[in-house]
């Protein structure tokens, strides 16, 4: 790949044009790395919610024409000048941090045509070749295979931290996890990891709850079979509540029962979901007196580029299985069928192959 | 004392007969303490803003005749059945634990010309001889001034708790304190014993700035000074939130920014002060999200029966100074001025002389 190295690179990408509309697949022009970046050969990406979320535009700032994507693998091109921990060839894994312009300069490195596109978080993985600032890509083992541990820098990573790093259950405690979605799924697995006994799974799609098994959920509720606040009937459940729960929907009246499903006196609660613009959080500040715990994490509370490193060799020592996260793969060209999928609540990840 | 064991004692108490008047000083019968209960007899007491919101009885439904007091030091004067690990002689702090009556009969071991009075928080001091569950009362070192270590057995504790047990602020640590009254200032106090370097007083009376600065407040903010919102504010003079945050009013806008004025990615913001009954905490989850934490803490996390007997060792070892803390003093006659001057913010604690 040398022979790029400096040059604009002409590529396939997924552009989106307008909110909620189709991505497509054009050719786009990627620039040069500048000072401090790196230009990465994307071989899998994988769709997450906050792609969607960013790409439906409901309550944002629309930014269009964009190339969205940021749970992905690849390879570095090339280097931008100042670059000394990177190398062409090192396998990477690229971690949303930035905006819709690279933050060296304030412009993109994209373009059709001439004319810009915009970024998505730092990362813009929909696209064959992207550019990436160095702070938004994490270096992992050459040996993991990355059409698996693609998923790792997003979602997967996400929920997972939630539990191990966040709301860090005990050997025996119980747990609630809202949202049977991958960061759900992630939680429960990291509860289950870490010791839990009871993990209860709280959505409003009872299919999920055959799924879920595979990752340690013990119990399920469907807050729609219950008259009563979901938050209630756990705590019923649980002789009071769940020593720590886990929110992994966005949706703040799931936030507000999570917290409020935790036993007063110790419990913990943990917000992981991305809620609305206009949401409010809220409770009775007597629920915190009770020496209940509220925290929400970012990521994990990974510090992705030293510590997602790690994460990829939980899976190399099979200390993590990713695969059951996988349920669904398409080659590039067929990109929008994994919307349908996550517009539908149809499994859980799904790998886009670019190179196919 | 042997001589009133098992009897009934007449005694002098302050009851309260209705919200919001003054407490008259009556002549009661304190009944003999029943299986796992004591006697106890009150040497010095003090007056909490608890005793104060529950003797307005806003919100809440009204008990009444009913004898107040919770912070109090005393001396065991007999035991009631299955009752060991106490005996006549024994130097105590009672801890607020209980309801209205005793939860051993769901009765009142108070009366007046036989008619039931109701105790308070399962301590009741305002009388010169009260009943409390063993699970409601702290053996201490004897050699402990009453007079001063009485004021442990709620405030102070609660303040210092929740600095030294939740908020854990580490060396070096910026802390934002909301309310700068005994408990506030008890929370300034164990910020500064671990080691924060800066301590921002927050409170609407600027006269408590001086009296702050003897507790470690090394700046203060009154948010009548300010436009933007105090969070804002505090924000600002200190890049971006404070390390840690304790909000010691119970007011729910104050709990408000106490959290949003803590750093994201580490911040943790403490919760002490009792709310209102129908008091809805606020705010955008974002703020959760960007890895803040949010507690509460009820008396410091602090168990008493176990812990308070060390709090009471650190005054002895003069690792903390209760003096400071104490601003007036009345016989138990003019317990109403401890009330005149709690209304009027005037000092931190008054003790309540029960001998003279």
């Amino acid at each position: 790949m040398s022979n790029t190295a400096g040059q604009v690179i002409r590529c396939k990408a997924a552009v989106a044009w307008e909110a909620g509309k189709p991505l497509s697949i054009e050719e786009v022009e990627v620039a040069p790395p500048q000072a401090h970046e790196v230009r990465l050969k994307i071989l899998f990406t994988s769709l997450c919610h906050t792609d969607v979320y960013f790409w439906e535009a409901k309550g944002q700032t629309p930014l269009f024409p964009r190339i969205f994507g940021h749970e992905a693998g690849g390879i570095v091109e090339s280097v931008g000048p100042g670059v000394t921990d990177f190398q062409p060839g090192d396998q990477v894994l690229p971690v949303f941090t930035g905006e819709g312009v690279m933050l060296t300069d304030g412009k993109s490195r994209f373009s059709i045509k001439g004319k810009p596109v915009y970024h998505f978080v730092g990362t813009s993985t929909f696209s064959e070749y992207t550019v990436c600032h160095v702070g938004s890509v994490a270096k992992i083992n050459p040996a993991a295979p990355l059409d698996k541990v693609c998923i790792l820098s997003c979602g997967v990573s996400t929920g997972l931290g939630a539990a191990l790093n966040v709301a860090k259950p005990k050997k025996g405690h119980s747990v609630a996890v809202f949202g049977l979605g991958a960061v759900g799924l992630a939680a429960a697995e990291g509860a289950r990891l870490s010791g839990a006994s009871r993990i209860i799974g709280v959505d409003l799609n009872p299919i999920r709850f055959n799924e879920a098994k595979r990752f340690g959920v013990t119990e399920f509720v469907n807050p729609k079979d219950h008259k009563k606040p979901v938050q209630e009937v756990i705590a019923e459940m649980t002789g009071g509540g769940v020593d720590r729960s886990i929110e992994c929907t966005g949706n703040v009246q799931a936030m507000i029962s999570a917290f409020e499903c935790v036993h007063d006196g110790w419990g913990v609660a943990v917000l992981v979901g991305v809620p609305n613009k206009d949401d409010v959080f809220k409770t009775h500040p007597m629920n915190l007196l009770n020496e209940r715990t509220l925290k929400g994490t970012f990521f994990g509370n990974y510090k992705p580029r030293t510590d997602l490193p790690g994460v990829v060799e939980k899976y190399i020592n099979k200390e993590l299985e990713v695969e059951k996260f996988i349920t669904h793969s398409v080659p590039f060209t067929e990109i929008n069928k994994a919307f349908d999928y996550m517009l539908r609540g149809e499994g859980l990840r799904c790998i886009i192959r670019m190179g196919d």
